[in-house]
């Protein structure tokens, strides 16, 4: 059974992502170390007690629509009620809404754990917790004074409704239509699918976002407007009124998952209320939906994130844990008795190092985009700004590494549990089953790329990722400069990772300054994965210079087995996006 | 849904893997090209129009243990009769038990359509294919006369009985016993897991093959025999006779392959019979058991490089089909109305060429392995010894390369198409949890890998791995004398990864000379996978170099895009085998 890492966590936070020091210049008020230790320390707990249980039974049950009620798992209900009552839903929402407004890289950490004892649970909480969010920064206040406060303390949830049959990545073609009402309301009409935990009993209420169209709205992703639509209508003095013209029609039967519903919404066909029309109140201002919606992509494409770094956790643990017990075979060298535990058979520990090194390495790498969302935050004047950037450029990155390593942690896990591996009670499997949804929802992997090519690296005219590769590159000179023998060949390593990446990002850079979108494009998605082991690395290494007690031995020699095995793949990666797109786009004639 | 790609196999056996060639010579008796064709046509229709679609239906109503009996989904008993009738299961077997004795190579291409058919209705075929030669090479006349004839027409399935709870890749430990009887048959005892097919009512009979130790047999597996114990005892007249002493005492609920009954089997537990004990019948010598099982081990490995290939070859057909019609934003470049289809995104189309070529180059590695073996048998003199040492050392990376590639294009399939992909009725999910076994049986990959470095590097004191080097830089220097545009740099990025196999391949042998197997085995993994990519690219090429029809743009470009790509990764293999080991051991300290 999964057990929180908190050590490890809170190492990470501080001595890799940068807790401790924006904590010791103050950035963060009156956050002490103390706190942070606590307060991981309490999530660690009820993660690792209370949401590990009940994962099995979420999987194995799965959401039901029975009779129209959407049914959770037997005792998620109140799982979820206990999980409310302790505050984490609501660690970084504004006070004046009673929300704690911690760091988000405290958020994103206790995300991690939910997510590592049960995605599926951890979820509808993520979904909340972004529309509070986009409704914090763009709602009236009377909105927000009616709706903010019962969504930052988890009394109701809320729903996040994009996705249309025919408008995945590309919103600007979504149908789902809005009309003015003199009162100032609106009518929503449409529908609705992959809407997770659209529908349930769990809480009282459920604040939908709904996007949709207004009739004389321009076309495309300019003409989309964001509505909040209650599931019940709320009365003025706080009250549940009658039920507002939307339903559930159905749920998925997804490949993992189980325990979250996914529902088809329909709004406004007529099933109740006396007009159809579920009524909604317009978020922020008229065709201006998406930029309320952007507003917490960061956040929730992180959020993501954490869901693959949680996976890899949780399947590492599990992976090492029977490869400790399971004996079989002797490993070379071995002297025991009997059979070797498995974890003595070098096969098996290089898939086990390489877990760890992936979990760690995307941990790290998430956080230090938590800490880069905290700082453009807490910062004033140009430094914001380059925070901000900091942020915006590792979102893609952290998203699409840590979703990708979840679900190749999860595939390595089963397979050191050997036959046991494939069967479901064992657990390892459901990892995998979860772990799938990771790299397609937010925004797919391959749509990140996109982001981080056309949109980040441009930032301050390349600036902003110059500079970034350029303090990686101080990582590799302090591991040059520490002499300890324990990193190997980690620093030379390290350099000629970060010269494949400064390479294919000059190379990225020139293609965009020509005008040349196809070319970089067919090098997006190499390009990102680069990134992402160059990070690893540096972070991995930032570990073990930052170490100076217990795990030291441990983190080194993490870092030397990454930078030994793993991150010189950054040559191939280098090679497919700078000579890669010729033998693409000839390779269409595949396809004609 | 899935068609046979039937002139894509028949180029690939013919023209990559060698068939013309060995017709040509007159190796494979008075088979002709046009035989060749029309048995893999209809093979072909019979995969894609009865097969696949009940593989769906399969899936989800899965084997069920109803009252004892094993139930396997709607229509699968009169689909597995009309193919047994079909004379599927007879192709490679021996004539006088009414086999048609055809080659290898047609046999693993029928099976790579029946398990993109379906590959959980597939794997019980296979079983019995491999249970008919291991009796054929070792069974009694007797033995052979009674129960060979009906499991080579299919009358009968068979079932393989090698794991149990403490020995899956270490047999050497398991409990089964035998006991001998003064009328020359035993009794057998024990429990086996991870049973295939052991339990049904779609034939009349099963015939069990057993592995089980006698009382004074030596420790460790050279104390292992092999016994036939059939479901049901049958008279010298050929009829039934009554009920052995063996059942099903449970079903696991697996990831996959749902539509396959996976049993635990007790034998001699007094459930049936007069007395405890499943009557057994030796097969071969008393403790030469695990030598019987190593003559059908090679085909059965290959066997299961098919469902690799098949997984490949049927997510590929779906995710490109999808990839056409789902239409979503602007292609850069994209000029027609409206959205793109999802193929003219660049990352979309990179996943989909890599789809391709993995699926073309694990199958012509797979075909290859199964020419070899097909060489091996219709040759004599030292020739044979050569084939049979190319056999054994392709059949491990034909088993982990096109397996792991199963499940990695199978992933990729999910990707492609988005939300849908994670939807279990949109199909694409199956193949990945099906796929994800296929790593894991006949020997894990890791497994292959130790086979790979330990056993089959050092055949001919080295002298076969470097001669197959040498023709496979022979086809580099081909693409490099063609002078076909097309190429582009494949005939550089062929060597390059050539000169990394050979490096890493004379490193493996330098440390195999030493003695330091620990060394070795560090990097099995690496290395397996490096000669697996290193043969993708050689046998892309030789598919470019040999068409000289009108797939021949197809062929070269495809080629050209895993040679530009793909194979750029034996780089970063061949560091991780040459200089990842120390770092293995260094991390050790991490699970201590």
């Amino acid at each position: 059974m999964y057990k929180a890492p908190v050590d490890e966590i809170a190492f990470t936070l501080k001595h890799v992502a940068g807790l401790s020091k924006a904590i010791d210049e103050g950035r963060l008020g009156d956050l002490s170390d103390d706190l942070v230790d606590a307060i991981l320390s309490e999530a660690g707990r009820f993660a690792s007690d209370e949401v590990a249980p009940l994962a099995e039974i979420g999987d194995r049950q799965g959401a039901r629509l029975v009779d129209g009620k959407v049914i959770v798992p037997d005792g998620w209900a109140d799982l979820y009620r206990q999980w409310a009552e302790g505050g984490w839903n609501a660690l970084v929402a504004p006070e004046e809404f009673g929300g704690q407004a911690l760091p988000h890289m405290l958020n994103v950490a206790a995300l991690e754990m939910w997510n590592s004892g049960s995605m599926a649970f951890a979820l509808g909480p993520t979904l909340t917790m972004g529309a509070s969010e986009a409704l914090a920064a763009h709602g009236s206040e009377a909105l927000k004074e009616k709706y903010l406060h019962k969504m930052v303390s988890g009394e109701w949830t809320a729903s996040m409704n994009l996705t249309e049959p025919h408008a995945g990545s590309d919103l600007g073609v979504m149908k789902t239509r809005a009309e003015r009402r003199d009162d100032g309301t609106y009518r929503i009409f449409g529908q609705k699918i992959f809407i997770t935990w659209g529908e349930h009993e769990v809480t009282d209420n459920i604040v939908h976002l709904v996007l949709a169209r207004l009739p004389d709205a321009p076309a495309g992703t300019r003409g989309i407007s964001l509505f909040l639509v209650p599931k019940f209508l709320v009365n003025d003095d706080g009250s549940l009124g009658p039920r507002n013209d939307l339903h559930c029609h159905s749920l998925e039967h997804k490949l993992g998952i189980h325990g979250s519903p996914t529902c088809t919404m329909i709004y406004g066909d007529g099933k109740y209320g006396d007009e159809p029309g579920a009524i909604g109140y317009l978020v922020g201002e008229e065709n201006k939906g998406l930029a309320c919606m952007f507003t917490m992509m960061n956040n929730a494409r992180l959020a993501v994130g954490m869901q693959g770094v949680a996976i890899c956790e949780a399947a590492t643990q599990k992976a090492v844990e029977y490869a400790k017990e399971r004996t079989q075979g002797k490993a070379p060298g071995w002297t025991g008795s009997g059979m070797s535990p498995i974890i003595e058979h070098p096969d098996v520990a290089r898939m086990l190092v390489t877990m760890k090194a992936l979990t760690q390495g995307s941990r790290a790498i998430c956080y230090s985009c938590a800490h880069a969302i905290d700082m453009a935050h807490h910062t004033e004047g140009p430094d914001a700004a380059f925070w901000q950037e900091r942020a915006a450029m590792l979102t893609p990155i952290a998203k699409s590494f840590a979703t990708d390593a979840g679900v190749d942690v999860a595939s390595m896990g089963i397979q050191v549990h050997g036959g046991m591996g494939f069967i479901e009670e064992t657990g390892a499997a459901r990892y995998l089953r979860d772990a799938r949804i990771a790299p397609i929802y937010e925004g797919t992997n391959g749509i990140q790329a996109i982001d981080l090519v056309t949109r980040k690296l441009p930032l301050s005219n390349g600036a902003h990722v110059r500079g970034f590769i350029a303090e990686l590159k101080a990582v590799a000179d302090q591991v040059r400069a520490s002499n300890l023998d324990g990193f190997g060949a980690t620093a030379e390593r390290l350099s000629a990772s970060l010269a494949d990446l400064e390479a294919a990002t000059e190379w990225m850079l020139a293609r965009l300054g020509e005008g040349d979108a196809a070319t970089a494009l067919s090098g997006a998605t190499p390009y990102q994965r680069l990134f992402g082991l160059a990070l690893t690395g540096c972070y991995l290494a930032k570990g073990g210079l930052a170490d100076e007690e217990n795990g030291r031995d441990t983190r080194i020699a993490l870092c030397r087995f990454a930078a030994e095995n793993l991150i010189a793949e950054t040559a191939a990666l280098k090679d497919r996006v700078v000579n890669g797109a010729a033998s693409l786009t000839a390779a269409r004639v595949l396809f004609a």
